[in-house]
């Protein structure tokens, strides 16, 4: 069998990244999506001299010369203008976030002095000018760069955005994606299913894996059914950036979804995988190159005509499409017209569920890292906690436990039952990426590991 | 002085965590939620003897007799009922996810096995019966627990959430939480400062801090006035069971914070901890105990009467209330009333944006977590890449950039200006706790860490 490495796969998936453009977000809202502009000081950081301690503002040349005591004669509060202190053997009091007085240079917080009368006292030897003054501009001057084109946005970026007052921010447009997934066998969550029956799982984790990564993805369900799938899939490569299958690209006699993809003109750039789980991961695309958007659509409605309406009509209460139905009718009206992408990616992956959890991680990720603008590389590792033995001369990921001690990641293997024991992934926090290259992977050994859970 | 450590200002607030009760979600909500029921197996997982690879399915009795050659007698496809093997020397093709027929129990997969003329024949010497076949019950059986209460709700979870038909999950409500940050410096967003003000920016980093956790918040803001402090804050005490305060705990002339607090019943904890930054950190609980709800209600709308309505009118203009403002007249109409809990808890951090984002990360989220139920305990660590020395004898969040390498994470010291640098921020990951008792700090040690970016 000639499949394509676990290394290959991802390289041909890095290359074939995507750009999806930008849109303007309200900066509260921009937290986990990627800048797509530099944020600039609009004034000096700080922008005046500031008072860093409660205190008394004195000049520096008065104490200098010996005197200890001194007339308070004002107070600079945070928020007030600029005062003026007249004489320069007077002091002021100053509040922390004061802009300093003018005529003072020093500042010495209220701990190192007493006041009574009117006057305060400094109980030092000497003191540093411009001490407790955080100076304008110190931080940051005005134009400076605070934070770069395609910076993952924190929290820590949401004050930088108020400080210089950046109601909007300019992010990376997240990817349109349909997750559908296929199986005669799966019921909704809400069935009661037959003894040969079980609930729809997959599709639920995908959205939730998107969700993590701020993408809000539209689901289907689609029973396997050729003809079905062509009309469905080929309104879903019109209407979306990126389809992400659970399911039927194996070797079963009703694994229809690669040869309907190929009916559809989806190029495929990679079938199977040397890899457990997931090996039957098929990846392709299909662009849309010379021809006119509107074009396309058209075709679209009128393709669906062609084919037995009456078979989809029959079909359709098979057809589960939670979130899908409404936009997808409102969309193929007017947005595929509109929208300037041509390239759609397909990710079919196979429908067990850890197969499907473990290359959402793996590979769809980094693709979508990588297409709105992140260096991505997974530079996540582990030390393998345990001997582990695995014989196929393929990548395995492991499941395991993760625990952190003086600074190092070490995993466990919670090995369970395959890769449909979807119970299983909840005993574990990541997979620990193993080698194709040998059998014997020994305690203290580094791995890459791809990690899903964060405390 | 006498300082509170930093260790025993986080053993208070341990100590004092709240319950806040649970509420049932949709089950596609629920990531990042603390679950609060366990999570039981419906039926045997698998449910039942499932094929686990696309191939034929046989009997091995018959493969031991010698037989190599089998009549093909039907498919059974994932999602049909059980079919029966009418001939116990004849196959049947069986599909990954299908039920296993009746009077078969071994699967050879494709690969092994030459279809022709409707017969399949086996190219191997041995099979192992029930190979490939997953037995049904072999993961989980009917009534095992599957997750327990009081796990953080990751997609994996959500995967089990489905399989078991889990619709909506019980899980624990959120603490109604009010940011409030004062200072007269401060101005909106979309305003333009003038030489001695700058814009809000802390109340927009714990928002984002808290939605990190599922916390959604409001906020307002409250000018350095003590009497508009004062109604305010007790109309806040009334309508959410935590305030967090940016700002006025410190030695300053319009520090009013604690003051008032004490004025309105708040049981201060500790005032002042051992740490930089963020040593003016005040914690306080109020408890509404033996009164009943509706009395307290009362009570809180004639005291906002009494106290100079006037004041309160013409200062209105600079109570900026962002998200505030309707929810709380909604609310002080009923919902005080209503709600059990009796316990409110005040976190009034001071106002330089590296302390109150350090001191959110270092005590509300693990307050949080344990009031949730998470047995929350910061096992994060981190290895210092440099030699640091840090001389006050106070603990020392040091701001570092992290970097992974061979399974060890490793801190570098981002030191920046001070509390009031908050541009620094963006170019650090987390903060590195110093220990306070003593002043040189090697290359290669290990300490406690605070993260607050996630890749």
């Amino acid at each position: 069998m000639n499949l394509t490495t676990a290394k290959e796969a991802l390289e041909i998936i890095l290359k074939t990244s995507e750009n999806f453009g930008t849109e303007e977000v309200k900066f509260l809202n921009s937290v986990g999506r990627i800048l797509k502009e530099d944020i600039v000081a609009d004034r000096d950081f700080p922008p005046f001299d500031r008072v860093s301690m409660d205190g008394i503002a004195i000049s520096s040349e008065a104490f200098n010369k010996g005197q200890r005591t001194f007339k308070i004669e004002g107070i600079q509060a945070a928020g007030n203008e600029q005062l003026t202190m007249q004489n320069p053997n007077n002091c002021m009091e100053a509040m922390t976030g004061a802009i300093l007085p003018k005529n003072t240079d020093t500042v010495i917080q209220y701990e190192l002095i007493e006041i009574k009368n009117g006057e305060a006292t400094i109980n030092l030897e000497a003191v540093k000018k411009l001490q407790n003054v955080h100076l304008k501009g110190l931080d940051r001057k005005q134009g400076a760069i605070l934070i770069s084109k395609n910076t993952l946005i924190s929290p820590a970026e949401i004050g930088v955005f108020a400080t210089v007052g950046k109601t909007k921010v300019k992010v990376a447009k997240q990817p349109k994606v349909m997750v559908i997934s296929t199986g005669n066998e799966l019921v909704g969550v809400s069935e009661t299913p037959e003894e040969h029956q079980i609930r729809r799982s997959n599709v639920f984790t995908l959205v939730s894996l998107l969700e993590k990564i701020n993408i809000k993805v539209e689901t289907a369900h689609i029973t396997d059914n050729k003809e079905l799938l062509l009309n469905k899939i080929e309104i879903f490569l019109n209407n979306f950036d990126v389809l992400l299958f659970s399911g039927a690209v194996s070797k079963g006699k009703f694994d229809f979804i690669p040869d309907v993809l190929n009916e559809l003109g989806v190029k495929k750039l990679f079938h199977r995988v040397k890899q457990r789980p997931g090996k039957p991961f098929w990846y392709g695309k299909k662009v849309y190159a010379e021809r006119s958007r509107s074009a396309v659509a058209e075709r679209s409605r009128s393709a669906v005509a062609e084919r037995s309406r009456s078979a989809v009509a029959e079909r359709s209460r098979s057809v589960v499409a939670e979130r899908s139905r409404s936009v997808v009718a409102e969309r193929s009206r007017s947005a595929v017209a509109e929208r300037s992408r041509s390239t759609k990616t397909v990710f079919a992956f196979p429908g067990n569920p850890v197969s499907t959890f473990a290359s959402c991680l793996k590979y769809f990720y980094p693709w979508y890292y990588k297409s709105v603008g992140l260096n991505f590389e997974n530079k996540n590792q582990a030390i393998l906690a345990e001997d582990y033995f695995f014989k196929p001369n393929l990548t395995y990921f492991l499941q395991v436990k993760l625990t952190e001690k003086e600074g190092k990641i070490f995993a466990t293997p919670i090995t369970g039952r395959g890769s449909a024991d979807l119970t299983n992934l909840v005993d574990a926090d990541a997979f620990l990426e193993l080698p194709d290259d040998r059998s014997n992977f020994t305690k203290g050994e580094v791995f890459s590991l791809l990690p899903y859970r964060s405390f």
